[in-house]
Order: structure tokens, then C-alpha cells, then sequence
């Protein structure tokens, strides 16, 4: 007898991580010249599913749905925007964190996606600042508890109202058994360098710290009395803008909603459709290449927008990824094929790489970047199937560097021509992982000759013995042995603990150097989701459960 | 209602650390010049608790103990060997690796004390290779699976017979539904680098591989005919040894039998007294300064043997810390303390330092850099508390800067004078943690102004306000709070959750670069613990509690 899934047990409410501000409900955005104020003002009666209210500007998904929105707009919607204040619509308090009746009340697979996304979101803010020239910085104008705090401290500049009242704080271990999952363990020692030891104390307060000490502990850059808060705040956003290199005479273009039409078992949006096979247990993403010839420069990319071919394509992606993670989590391998013109791919990619220093194709680089260190931390197994008429070049051809295999027809199916793959200049640059090293040199660690030998088959059409030879794919089957290789290649992968291979991708995924994003997916996150497993933490006496209950949690107190 | 303690509940046998040659039952060591092999021979009827069979060179927490005795003995008994060759005394297998029974009926407490100890040893064999002249490689004469490849993957040479028959793997994730989660997913990848999609394939296939293609992909380093093998093992074994700087002519010393005496609630050591305090779920470490001054030079040292002080004080530390892990744990926080005559302690501190190219005193140096990396990965608070009569100075000093946190009285509480603590030269360098930092680098990571002022305070005998001043310990309250801030501090510890700590402490300890070490304890060992709590595992159901009944696991399918 076989329980039933947990996660087919406990379906949140489907989620759209389609927004527009039109519709924002917790957030809004102020825009002054250079500088841009993000304003927090949860809505407490539209959660993202029932059972709880978002009080005290606590967040759930649909608050991050929201701010992940609108992180995305600020960069290519505004090029003028060079300082992005987070601060609160609501007074006294900046954000209490993500919310805990939800936590309590939520599947462990929702609780483990929530706090990727809301993790990945709060890495997409560092992104603007430290590559976007977009700097982020906190005008804290009230109390930041928990998550409230670890968004805070995604941005470059903390500042907090002397009032007397308002703290700052990490109270997940005292009051709730859990983390501060959303990178705050980390970002306090390893970002903000705050002593380890007094890294522990300020853990365990449940109330915080404020003031002097706090400043002198790195928890904060600055207190403000409060008369002169928002005076402080707008010299110090005009300061950070001053060092931005953001254009000064640009207009953005518009996000404009994603069209997506969805069938049960087919999700089609411009460029991309992703096929689910519910039998088999898996999706696939095909990936079209361009319908038309690339545009000649720059201004013709923002002429296009969003209909840009590779823009069009990687918001599809996004979209793509975080749907099948929230609302297929029976799928559990994505499989990656393209189809199209190989020639016009390169053209884009060439584009893309000729123009990196204006500011709109910087942003649709780095937008590719984020998405595919998204595909990175997926925990689905992901495959790569290279079949005649695709189109795996450049930025595409990154796609089978991110996957844990794949596999390329060596030979024909039928009257197509046998397929090839293509590096270009982009696939040894631009597109980093989160361990800072392409997906090559991750690919190649300590094989710098094959990493030159790659570098020198740039914008040659390989097939597949000769992408073997190179290191570029993991098998060649022929055209005799392609469908049995494939087909009992997702048999196989479909019959394996879901968990285990999940654990074993996290680890053969980031050989080499860590980075503070590496340290939070691989370190953090993995503690987190453990205690999540904990009856401490998760059990019916445990702490997110009966948090305001009025009952106190009960520990097992033999330590692991 | 609260439910009995996992660790409570299912009290495994009481380990004792402590082992001998005479006594080994899976173990033996024959030496042949510079060349020792040490030879796996599994006595299947002595495993350490009920229940299993210790089958095919399979192994436990008992067969682990005496393979860490013959890796501390090698080094310090055996200054001749340069090369040590691990394999198998039954033919076709090297080893079967972890006992899979014994997990299935271990509690989760167990698992991961036994991983983490495991994984300890083989960073052990590491550290012989690296830093101590004694090169670890693996002769492997049979087949070697899961554990059994892990523990071959931390020597620095892999050999494997060619009989058609013996291979390597990591069946882990097919057949149990776990990860290698002894450094194997870590190693492959990051230490013998092999490409990530290649190990994708290997930790996927049950029977493993062999063969010319295990080599191409780095798996292992030869192949070797089995008429052929034993020469060519010692032939390796020579070569290694030729790159060896271990002293020609060099008698070691006995490790002989640690002294301990024990009660209920205190266990006694030369140099250290445990106390524990079951009801405030604590233990107390008193490290003893010398009874005697500081010997001359090495050769006086060599003479004293296990009874020269640092070497008896760490011995003691060593077995305390792998007691208390396993035998305790219910005692959630761990206090140092000390007590002696700090400029004895500096004397001794002084005589490493200068001595610290000597063989022996490079071996005690490294065996104190490795007990202190044990404690950072313990997962218990610890506290360090200087009162009036300690002697925290140099190793013993460093000791601060390993715990969460210390404190230290600002004045006396009886006749005695006010503490003092000071750091030495070995602060600076000879005791490294696990990231590759000095534990002072690490405390002030980004802060050189704070570790250059450090530097300068070498050999000043320091009081709480100085040491305060200098971001050494992290509170010094006076003799009128003393006594209430130590127990609320105490107390309060005591009523967190045991869980959130260990995740909590384990990131906030690590902070700086990333190593081997660190993505072992602090991603592997992480995710590890992960799915060693879930269902599609540990269930009823799961992958491990069903092995060897013939029946299949059922999983939960839901990707999390």
C-alpha cells in the first residue's frame, strides 16, 4: 500500500507567476528621476491560498510573485532608474517576514518552492545592483522580522527609523524551530561579515536589535531619527545613483503581459511550447528558434521588445520553470529539445554579443543568466535530446552545458539532414553560473585543454561524433538505437526516488568554487529543507504549527 | 503529549572510541619499508549493535572506529611510511560499503553521527597525504560499491584489478534511495573532477563500470591484469614514497591506550574532566594545563610520547567529542573551560611553534587542527567560559574562537586574580579550519584591521575589557552578573529547538571560502540528512527499510 503523494495530496491553489502593476495588490512603485521607491503594503486578505491573512506585511508566494514583477520591470521598463528604495507602505512596520500560519499550513513541497523562489527573487536584486546598475537599499521605517530582514539585507544599504521601536531581527530559531532559509544565516556572516559569535546572539533574540549596537554589529549601515528619515533616505538613493552607469537619455520597453494558452497536457507561449506527459512522468520544453532575421543594431532590439526573439524566448523559459516547479511536481524530469533555423540563432547570439554594452541587451543577457542559474537549482532531472531540425547554438547550445545529460541523434530519422550544435562567443562569458564560472568551465574543471579546444570550435557546426569528441554532449546514439536509448532512458530516471535524485543532482551540479549564492541553494537550503522533515519544526507539536496557538511547542531534545 | 526522544528511544550499543591493533577485528596493517598496507577483512559476526551481519566487507561504525585507530597510528607509530595501500583480505571484494541492514534500522540520530564520523576519517587519510607525507592509495582487488568506492575516492591513486569481473560504483541512488553521502558525490566531481553529466551516469548505474572507459572518465586511475596487480601496486607504493618528506631514519611513538575512568556524570582523562549536567543538558570540557614545564626540544618530546601534554590533551578532546556526539545526545550544549598555569601553556605553545618542521610535532600540530575541525562540525552549542584560573592561551586560546560563543569575567569572584587569555604565534596560522582560514581569519573575515590589531597583541596577557576591546570573546560581564548571565544563557539554550540550532550554527560557523571539507559537511552531508528523513527513504515503504526483503519500495513520486 502505497500513501498518497504529498504533493498530489496537499495542491496549493494553482499559481500564475504572470503580474503587472496594474493589478499589485501588496506592492506598488513610486518613481522620482533616478531613483525608485518599492512599497510594501500587503493586502491582508488576498493570500495566495486560504487558510491565513498576510498581516503585518507578512508574505507569501503572491507577495513575491509580485515583487519578482516588479524587480524585472524596474531594470528593462526603466533605464533611468538608478537607486530602487524598498521600504514600507505600512507604518511602523517593514515586513514581518513570510507568514507563518502559511508555513505552518503548507505541504513541505510548497515550503521548499517558496523558498527558492522568494530566495531566487532576493538574488535577482543583488543581480540589479551588483551588475544591472540598478542598487538596491532598505529605508527600513519600520520593525524587519525574519524574511522582512533577509529582503533587507538583499539590498546594499540598510537604514533604520531611530523611533525607538522598530528593530531588526531573526527570530526563525527561537520563536519557530526553523531557519532564516531566505539566505539571512548567510548574508549575515558571509556579506554583511558580522562576527560569527555575535552572528549567534543576534539569531537568538527573538526581539531583535536596534540602535548603536546594531550599526557597530554590520546588522545595519545606518539608524535615522525619524523627523529626518525620508530626507536621509532620498540623499543617500541619489548618492548610490551617482555611481550607476545606467544610460541617461533611454526610455525602456514594456513588459507586456505573456501569452500563454494552456490545454491539459500542452502549455504554448510565443517560441516555446512545453508538452507534459503525465503517464510518463515528465515535460518537455521545446524551444523555437527565430521566425525572422535578426535585427541590425541596438535600437531595433527596443523597437522589438519584447517580441525580440531571445527576450520573447527567455521570459517563456521563466514562466515555464516556475509553473512545472509550483504546479507539476509530478513531472519529474524536463527534457529540452529546439527546432529551427541554426543560422538565425547564431545571428541573434551574434547581436547579443556585439551590442553587450547597451544597456537593454545587457539586461535580456543577464535576464538568459538568471534564468538558466533558475533551470540550475530546478530540482527536476533535466535532459537535453539534440534531434534533426534543432537548433542548439550559442545561447541555446548553453542549454546542454545546464542539463544533466544529454543526448544527440548521431545519423538521420527521416529525410532531415543529421543535426549539429554550435558554440558561439557566449557560451564562454556571458552566461555564468552561480558558481561564477561558465557552464563550460564547470563542465571542464581541470581539463583546461578541452576547454581551449571548445573555444576553438566556435561558430563550427558540429555533429554528433564530433561533439562527442569534444566533450560537448554525454552520448551519440545512432538512428537504430535512438527511441529504445531515450525511452528506457526516461524509464529509468521515472523509477528512481524522486528525493535522491534530487539530493544527487544539488551535488554534481556546482563542481568548483562557491559563491554566496552557491553557499545559500547548497548550504542553507539543504539544512532548511531538513528541518522543514523535522517533527520539531514541522510535527503537530512542533513550532510553525502551533505558533499562535497560545500552545508551546514540545522539542525532542536528543540533538542531530 | 510529547513523544519519546528519537535518541532516546533507540539507544544504539555505547560506543567506545578507544582501539588497538591486538584487539582489530576487520582491520590489519602489515608493513614493508616505507610501503604499509592496510587490509580490510570484515569479521562478519562482530558488528557494533544487533541486527546485521557484517557481509561482504561491508562496514559499520565498529569497522570504522579501528580504521581511524590505524590511520592515527600510521603516523604517529610509523615515521618509515611513506605509502599506504588500503585493500581487501576476501577476494573480489574490496568493500560493500556502508552495512545497508544496519541503516535500514539505525534512527536517524545514529545515520548521521555514523556519516559524519565516517566522513571524518576519510578527510583524515586526506590530511595524512597532504600535509604529513603519507600517501594514501587504493588497491582495489575487487569490486568496490558505494562506501567502498568513497573510501578508495579519498586515497590519491586508484588501482583496479582487471579480472572482468571487480568494478566501482556508487549505487546509492538506484538502489536506496540515498545519496554516497560519504564525500563521494563531492569527490567525483570536485576532486577527481570528473564531467558532471559522465557523473550523472555512474551514480545512476547499480553495477558500476570498469574497465578503459572508468578511466577515460576519471573514475580511476588504472586498470591493472590480476597476474599482474600485486607488483604493480608495489611498484606505485615505491614511487609514492620517493615523493615523500618523512624522516629515513625515525622511530615513532606508541599511542598507547587512553586512560579514562568514567561515572555517571563525569569522565576523567589526563589533562580533561567531563562534567555532565543531564538535567541542564549540558557537558562541561575542563582542559588541564601542563603539570610540568615544557620539554627542550623535539627529541625530549618523542621521549614523553603520549604523555607530553598537548598530544595527551587532544587525545582526550578527541574521544570526549566522538563520546558526547554518539553516547550523549541529549546533552545539547558543550562548555570549555580551563584551568592551569597559562605561561605553562605558552612554553609548550612555544615549542611547537619552533619545532613545528619536526616530524612528530607536525603530527601533534595537524592531529590539533583536526580534533578542532571535529568540534566545528559537532553539532552541539558550544560555549567557552573564562573564569578566573584558566589559561586560554595559544592552542588552548583558539579554542575561543572555535565556540558559538565566550564569555569571559571582567574581575575576580573570589581571591583569585581576574582571567586573562593570550594569543601566540599558533593562532596565526598552524590550526586551519575546514574552509582553509585560521579560526581568527574566519571570526574577522573583512576586517583586517581587527586581525592585524590581533597580531599585535601576541603574547600580551589580556583582561576581559582588552580582550573585549580586541573582538576576542564576545561578552565580559562583571562578577556581580556573572553567575545569572551564565546560567539564562544556559537555560535559554536549552529551550530552543536542538534541530534549528544544528542547522543554524552549521551556517553561521563556515563563513569565507568553500572546500572540499566544507561542501562535504556543508551541502553533501546537508542534503544527506535531508533524505535520510524522508518516507521514500526511512518510510516503511522506503528504499533502505526494505533492501534485501525482495520487495520493491514504493515512493511517493511528488519532486521536491
Amino acid at each position: 500500500m502505497h500513501a498518497i503523494s504529498e504533493a498530489a495530496a496537499k495542491p496549493v491553489t494553482r499559481l500564475d507567476f504572470r503580474a503587472a502593476p496594474k493589478d499589485y495588490r501588496h506592492w506598488s512603485i513610486r518613481i522620482d528621476g533616478p531613483v525608485a521607491r518599492l512599497i510594501m503594503a500587503v493586502d491582508e486578505d488576498s493570500p495566495a491560498a486560504d487558510g491565513y491573512e498576510l498581516k503585518l506585511n507578512s508574505y507569501d508566494v503572491g507577495v513575491d510573485i509580485e515583487l519578482y514583477d516588479a524587480v524585472q520591470r524596474l531594470r528593462f521598463e526603466h533605464p533611468e532608474v538608478r537607486t530602487v528604495v524598498i521600504t514600507s507602505g505600512i507604518d511602523g512596520m517593514f515586513c514581518a517576514g513570510a507568514n507563518i500560519r502559511m508555513l505552518g499550513i503548507s505541504s513541505h513541497s510548497h515550503k521548499v518552492n517558496f523558498c527558492k523562489f522568494t530566495n531566487e527573487t532576493r538574488n535577482s536584486i543583488e543581480d540589479a545592483s551588483y551588475r544591472s546598475g540598478q542598487t538596491y537599499m532598505a529605508a527600513l521605517n519600520g520593525t524587519a522580522a525574519g524574511g522582512g530582514y533577509e529582503l533587507a539585507l538583499a539590498t546594499e544599504y540598510l537604514m533604520l527609523v531611530d523611533d525607538g521601536n522598530a528593530a531588526v531581527s531573526l527570530p526563525e530559531v527561537p520563536l519557530l524551530a526553523v531557519l532564516p532559509g531566505t539566505g539571512g544565516l548567510t548574508r549575515v556572516v558571509d556579506k554583511r561579515k558580522v562576527r560569527r559569535d555575535l552572528a549567534d546572539v543576534f539569531c537568538t533574540v527573538e526581539e531583535g536589535m536596534k540602535g548603536q549596537r546594531a550599526v557597530e554589529w554590520r546588522l545595519l549601515d545606518e539608524m535615522v531619527p525619524r523627523s529626518k528619515f525620508e530626507e536621509r533616505v532620498t540623499e543617500k538613493a541619489l548618492e548610490l545613483a551617482a555611481l550607476s552607469d545606467r544610460p541617461e537619455e533611454e526610455t525602456g520597453i514594456q513588459l507586456d503581459h505573456l501569452e500563454r494558452s494552456e490545454e491539459e497536457n500542452e502549455i504554448r507561449y510565443p517560441f516555446v511550447t512545453v508538452t507534459l506527459d503525465r503517464d510518463g512522468r515528465n515535460a518537455t520544453l521545446d524551444i523555437q528558434g527565430p521566425d525572422s532575421e535578426a535585427p541590425g543594431d541596438a535600437e531595433a532590439v527596443k523597437e522589438l521588445g519584447v517580441s525580440f526573439w531571445p527576450l520573447a524566448v527567455i521570459r517563456a523559459i521563466d514562466d515555464a520553470l516556475l509553473h512545472l516547479r509550483f504546479n507539476e511536481p509530478m513531472l519529474g524530469t524536463l527534457i529540452i529539445k529546439t527546432s529551427g533555423d541554426g543560422n538565425r540563432v547564431a545571428a541573434y547570439d551574434a547581436l547579443l554579443n556585439e551590442n553587450r554594452d547597451n544597456w537593454l541587451v545587457r539586461e535580456i543577457l543577464l535576464y538568459i543568466q538568471r534564468t538558466y542559474k533558475r533551470l540550475d537549482v530546478t530540482s527536476r532531472t533535466t535532459f537535453a535530446f539534440v534531434e534533426p531540425g534543432s537548433c542548439f547554438v550559442g545561447m541555446l547550445a548553453d542549454l546542454l552545458f545546464a542539463v544533466d545529460r544529454s543526448y544527440m541523434l548521431d545519423g538521420q530519422l527521416d529525410d532531415r539532414s543529421a543535426p549539429t550544435i554550435c558554440l558561439t562567443e557566449l557560451n564562454f562569458g556571458a552566461l555564468r553560473m552561480s558558481n561564477g564560472l561558465t557552464r563550460l568551465e564547470t563542465r571542464f574543471l581541470g581539463d583546461s585543454a578541452s576547454l581551449e579546444n571548445a573555444q576553438e570550435l566556435v561558430s563550427q557546426d558540429l555533429d554528433a561524433q564530433a561533439a562527442l569528441d569534444a566533450g560537448l554532449i554525454t552520448y551519440a546514439p545512432d538512428d537504430i538505437d535512438w527511441e529504445d536509448e531515450i525511452r528506457l532512458l526516461l524509464e529509468e530516471r521515472a523509477s528512481f526516488s524522486p528525493d535522491a535524485l534530487t539530493g544527487m543532482e544539488a551535488n554534481l551540479r556546482f563542481a568548483g568554487p562557491e559563491t554566496l549564492e552557491t553557499k545559500i541553494f547548497g548550504r542553507l537550503s539543504a539544512w532548511q529543507n531538513w528541518i522543514f522533515q523535522r517533527p520539531n519544526a514541522a510535527g503537530e507539536s512542533g513550532a510553525l504549527k502551533l505558533y499562535g496557538t497560545g500552545k508551546r511547542a514540545k522539542y525532542d531534545r536528543g540533538r542531530v
